[in-house]
């Protein structure tokens, strides 16, 4: 067993390290204070892409395209036998941080490439092959929902329904991608089981001194559409009785909503309210319709029904105050759902060998695999992410976190390529 | 006296009624359900400035523009006399009605016409010329503020200010008016006296049964533009606690702000937020800044004062609650301040005597005249708006109302001609 930070630091076999590759692909839309900036299917989407396009080439993976614009990096060992797939997604927030996705993908990269020298330098063949994936459109932000690509390719998600999607300007998914070239008609890989790595994006990894996280659990999730239906009137003359205000009712479900985390002082709730699109959005003009997203999540699922039924019941308040009306869709969420307990055993006795301290964790953010744990044995990884900040140009991972991440994604990965996982879910 | 039914129904010199005019005037921009969606220097902001002006000419008007847009159109009976200058606006808000601003510069263009029409019929001769104005960008949603051309005629906000300012776009006041080819050189007329028609915008004199509203005063406003900065963090992952959320700051203060209006039982207090931009707008962000509006009026000035002041005071525990910090600067605000009462005598012996039921009021809305009472006599004049309703679509005034205020701005803008209002402030 290679010791974790020297075999991290080592150039790879075509000349760059984990940290040097990282450093680059940082680069593709980067910020002035060091963040990035490349949303699903933009230019900088497009070049980081054609970037990990051309490293995996070159390592000896085959790139292909599905139709929704995954990407997938396939090195067959073994032809005809599924794949060991690990990867996660490279696009980001506008102005989010530069490992929240992109350090799973790079990692999945050099662990996958990693394991097969291994592989090649043993005198065993592997069960299963291996394969990288950059799912698209993980984030969400400019086409909803997030977890796109990892949706579609779990059959969760219509393709056609993705395809046409558009995002603020009215753009398709399926001209976005066509724009930047990277959506083609791969059917995808045969999956034997599903790796990721990701920062952990909240701060118990740093006050534990524990270096990675092993994912049990989901915490439960609630996602809502919220539409708001006043009355445009003038701001100056219309008398306040007159008024039906959008953004007045808008703004009472945002206190709402809020106020459903504050009541909950024994079990974590977190709610909240961060995108509202206001109509005219005037000065001078009452609104007179505002959309927005209500995000509720909880490790407790009762705990989250109760919240979703007390904000229901804050409903009709509000719409009286205001003098709105008030509709509410559930659009999407997901229950508390374990992790194979295999795989967190899996990953536990590997981390245990590299000598990097752990300890399991439930993950409250959406992964990709959150999607692919119900189709394939899933493990997922977390590295500390520092002051848990994330979705912020100020996202800061420890270089030797994201080397230890990528040592015990290597030995993961090479342990799934032998079948360890088979029959687990 | 001519009857006031019969002169407004009455085809005009060249053909065309008073409301013959205001339905071809309407359909400038018209969207489907009755409104107009004619922002200004739009497209259909100079499609219906290029009517005006071909109406204006084909009366014997001279048609002049100055360096911020404003149209004026001049008939000089008396070379080098001054001019009464009558007008109002024709942009219009996003989706907003057919009458606001619009009725008040078609009125004042049959009213100059046939004051002249008049005078021409008569053996006198006016001390004063007389010219329609169309003011720039009254409304202020493409371009902030509002009442922009007035201001810079009245030399309230310097041209440079305006012509730099930009939409939402990024397009600036100048580039947009260039585009449209409605900006030139004209220093503007010299003002004897201003008169403007409009909409009342509220519901007192349909109450009341009243035609015609003379406006005595403005009520008091104050305008502030508040930035409320926050930090981008995951809406999933991030701790309650280690949220600075400025999406909740923003909708405290919404609240806040209408909590103002609520507690004032006695006196009027209208308070408004109507617009916010939310950065970065994202489904999956805590915003990290919302930047918003606020808008406080009152015929009470010390009321308005004591508002503002508790406004204040409430942004600490904003503050504190969304863990946000919180600037808010007055950007724009007028006190209550007095129309002549000469003006308003003048306006209400004429209603007498064309037999038009009428009071005094004060305008809660900003107009042109609230510019240009400062720098030359004034008169402001009001119809009945249904319902009160405004900056909508559904907004509608009465065909009857329409012409009975266009006869009595007929008659106003006659006697504004032989001086009546000379040295009245």
């Amino acid at each position: 067993m290679s010791d974790p930070d020297t075999s991290s630091t080592a150039p790879a076999a075509h000349g760059s390290t984990l940290l040097e590759d990282f450093a680059t692909l940082s680069a593709f839309g980067a910020t002035p204070v060091g963040g990035v900036d490349r949303q699903a299917a933009t230019p900088a989407d497009g070049e980081q892409r054609a970037w990990l396009h051309q490293w995996l080439t070159d390592r000896g993976f085959e790139v292909h395209y599905d139709g929704v614009g995954n990407q997938f990096g396939l090195f067959t060992v073994t032809p005809g036998a599924p794949y060991v797939l690990s990867g996660s997604h490279l696009d980001s927030q506008p102005l989010g941080g530069r490992y929240d996705g992109a350090y799973g993908v790079l990692a999945s990269a050099h662990a996958a490439h990693r394991a097969v020298q291994r592989w090649n330098a043993s005198d065993e063949t592997p069960r299963y092959n291996v394969a990288v994936v950059n799912w698209f459109n993980e984030e969400g932000c400019r086409f909803k929902p997030s977890m796109m690509g990892s949706a579609v390719f779990t059959g969760k998600l219509p393709a056609r329904t993705a395809l046409t999607t558009t995002d603020p300007a009215g753009t398709t998914v399926e001209t976005a991608l066509r724009a930047i070239g990277t959506i083609g008609d791969y059917a995808g890989p045969e999956v034997a089981s599903y790796a990721e790595i990701h920062i952990e994006q909240g701060r118990d990894l740093e006050n534990a001194g524990t270096t990675i996280g092993l994912v049990d659990s989901t915490w439960a999730a609630r996602k809502y559409q919220v539409v708001v239906r006043g009355e445009q009137s003038h701001t100056g003359s219309t008398i306040m009785a007159d008024r039906r205000d959008a953004l007045l009712g808008a703004s009472l479900l945002v206190v709402a909503v809020r106020e459903l985390a504050e009541q909950s002082t024994d079990t974590p709730l977190h709610t909240s309210v961060s995108e509202m699109t206001i109509e005219p959005n005037s000065p001078v003009v009452v609104a007179r319709e505002v959309r927005m997203h209500v995000d509720l999540r909880s490790p407790d699922e009762a705990l989250l029904d109760a919240a979703a039924k007390k904000l229901a019941e804050s409903i009709p308040g509000v719409e009286e105050r205001a003098s709105v009306t008030i509709e509410q869709v559930q659009t999407h969420g997901w229950g508390v759902a374990p992790f194979p307990a295999a795989g967190v055993k899996l990953a536990a006795q590997a981390a245990e060998e590299l000598g990097l301290s752990h300890q399991t964790m439930m993950t409250i953010a959406g992964h990709d695999s959150v999607n692919m744990k119900d189709v394939a044995p899933s493990i997922m990884l977390f590295v500390p992410s520092i002051e848990g900040i994330s979705h912020n140009e100020g996202e800061f991972t420890n270089d030797q976190d994201i080397s230890a991440g990528t040592d015990l994604l290597t030995e993961v990965v090479g342990r799934l390529m032998s079948g360890a996982l088979d029959g687990a879910r």
